[in-house]
């Protein structure tokens, strides 16, 4: 028998839920190691070698506590950035960040805005503070904007989340659409730009930094370009209001000292993320060339990952499925009209040529 | 002017606090290095070598996200302590984890129950969402047993919030009683066991791991013993369905990786926690003895620190702002009774002798 907890009313009504199943949960399943992981759009081009040794030295100070202002890192981040340390949060991973902020800003059955089937963890985060998700599905497969701006507006929304260039979809919309979308929102309803893949992004796409508007939240990690997502750690660009804000809820010796350290060598280390990019470009090509030679479409991407366009839910699923059982690890989006693809990081040359083979091996015994 | 945010009911009303003020920003606000950081509990004799070489290795995992379900470690933590995979909660550190024991058990305005002047951090996540926290007064310098269960039954508890042994005045409570604590509190309160000092703890005072009883949840660290504060790791032991209860909300992918690695390789390297153990006591009775030759009090311990008492709160304030002007870093509890101690964790011998110079040199410039 279960024992009768004692809940708090929120967490009594929550169902189970698992925002993301991990790779390794997957190889639990099948009892076989994954022979691709690109499916979490993890960089396969690892850390900057800088940062890399910046961390293995300072395992030797790990039995001291993190600093909890996180300050040589806000201190490297505001120069990088041309931004006040005052305007600056430091978190473990976006993730973290995202959590904080719903926190911050929504009461239980407040109304927050998203794109159907955009970043699974947001809406983790939304449920499991007991607000309510309002989700606009996306239209040529980018975000609504707006739809977003009127759904906003009918539901009196805290929150507004848009990630640009937007997960899973690898889409993006120009800066000026994006400030757009801000001065169409609500007075009293934030934004919360997820610029996660930022570096990946046409300078065009990307907002300037001192855009002054204190309902303008941008999120950055070291996760991607830096080759950092095990390390847990982004950050928060915002308002002096929005910081101090944060600064009342959130977990302050939070951030793993190694990954603090890591973080700002590898930021010191721009010739190693330029060259991270350029490489990712050259594979999202290589993977277009790819989808157009077995007949599929593709979703022009942003990002480190690219969506194969299957044409149907069914088959996209077909194709995972298949692709799993040779062990390869990608993802789909969860909806429509994403559905219809698998999302694939860029791997390595070797990995984009195992790739290759593996989908065309699967395509093979796909019925036409 | 200060933007009007659309703040939630629970953070608008929430204060500024910070918990502790680390020692970074204490060197920041004098603008001189520390010369001895005792003031942390943190552990002075660093990381096993074996956890340290596992983690300088991991170093090349770091673009990978970590496993979500801690498995390895999970699977290590189950055969040391002789519990299932299922009892066990891996999260960012006890500080993460209480607060998602506190976010999970607590509505707004619920009742939790602590020691007045025991861990800040915790009160500051029961007033973080927005519940309200009643403190008992240590008697003797140790938490109150039977106040607790007093106040437990008066407030309607959903919470109740002990540290054996106790932080921060290092005494502790034999096992029994910690039993017949949880064997009087109501049928639908929680206990929060912190035994984040266990590993310098007489066994005498650990409840047996298997204790049954779904209201029981444990808290352990790799922070104090293992020597791994600034990996931000801990663990809780419940039963499934608190760990069920944890899992709809936890930040799943939030351990670092190579926290997670240290973890499992340190809690391989018996030998080296053991004698870290041992140095500790040394440390202790060192401390202890300094205490009676300079005719100060001292507060028995099982931590790894140990209450210097200056007889009244003023002295002890004098005496911490004497040694911080010295560059020596030591905290003082923050209520009575144990605002008449300063809490100087266990040094190197090395360590220990500046901090004795220090000490003495202090209490030479004070009035008698």
């Amino acid at each position: 028998m279960t024992p009768r907890l004692p809940l708090s009313d929120i967490v009594r009504d929550l169902p189970p839920s698992v925002p993301f199943i991990g790779p390794e949960t997957l190889e639990r399943g099948s009892g076989r190691p994954l022979q691709l992981r690109i499916g979490a759009n993890e960089s396969v081009f690892g850390v900057s070698p800088v940062a890399a040794a910046a961390m293995r030295a300072a395992v030797g100070d790990l039995w001291m506590y993190c600093d909890s202002e996180a300050h040589e890192l806000m201190t490297a981040l505001s120069t990088h950035h041309g931004v006040s340390v005052r305007q600056l949060h430091v978190g473990a991973g976006i993730d973290e960040i995202l959590g904080d902020l719903v926190r911050t800003f929504a009461n239980p059955r407040d109304r927050i805005v998203t794109s159907l089937g955009s970043y699974p963890t947001f809406n983790y985060h939304v449920t499991g503070y007991g607000a309510t998700l309002v989700q606009v599905p996306y239209v040529d497969d980018r975000a609504h904007l707006a739809g977003l701006i009127r759904a906003a507006h009918d539901a009196g929304a805290r929150l507004v989340y848009l990630a640009n260039p937007d997960n899973p979809m690898g889409t993006w919309h120009g800066a000026a659409d994006v400030l757009g979308l801000l001065a169409e929102l609500p007075a009293d309803c934030m934004l919360i730009l997820d610029e996660a893949y930022a570096d990946f992004a046409p300078s065009a796409a990307i907002p300037p930094l001192d855009h002054a508007d204190h309902r303008l939240i941008r999120t950055r990690t070291f996760s991607k370009a830096h080759g950092m997502a095990g390390a847990r750690i982004g950050y928060a660009i915002g308002h002096d209001c929005v910081v101090a804000a944060l600064n009342k809820v959130r977990n302050q010796f939070g951030v793993n000292r190694i990954a603090q350290v890591g973080a700002r060598a590898s930021l010191g280390d721009a010739a190693f993320i330029e060259q991270v990019v350029r490489q990712v470009e050259e594979g999202r090509r290589e993977y277009a060339r790819l989808a157009t030679e077995l007949g599929l479409g593709y979703v022009d991407s942003a990002t480190n990952f690219l969506n194969f366009d299957l044409g149907s839910g069914d088959r996209a699923r077909t194709v995972l499925a298949g692709l799993l059982e040779r062990d390869v690890f990608v993802r789909m989006p969860g909806k429509p009209p994403g559905d219809r693809c698998i999302r694939v990081t860029v791997g390595t040359p070797p990995q984009r040529a195992a790739f290759s083979a593996s989908l065309r091996d699967t395509l093979g015994v796909l019925p036409a």
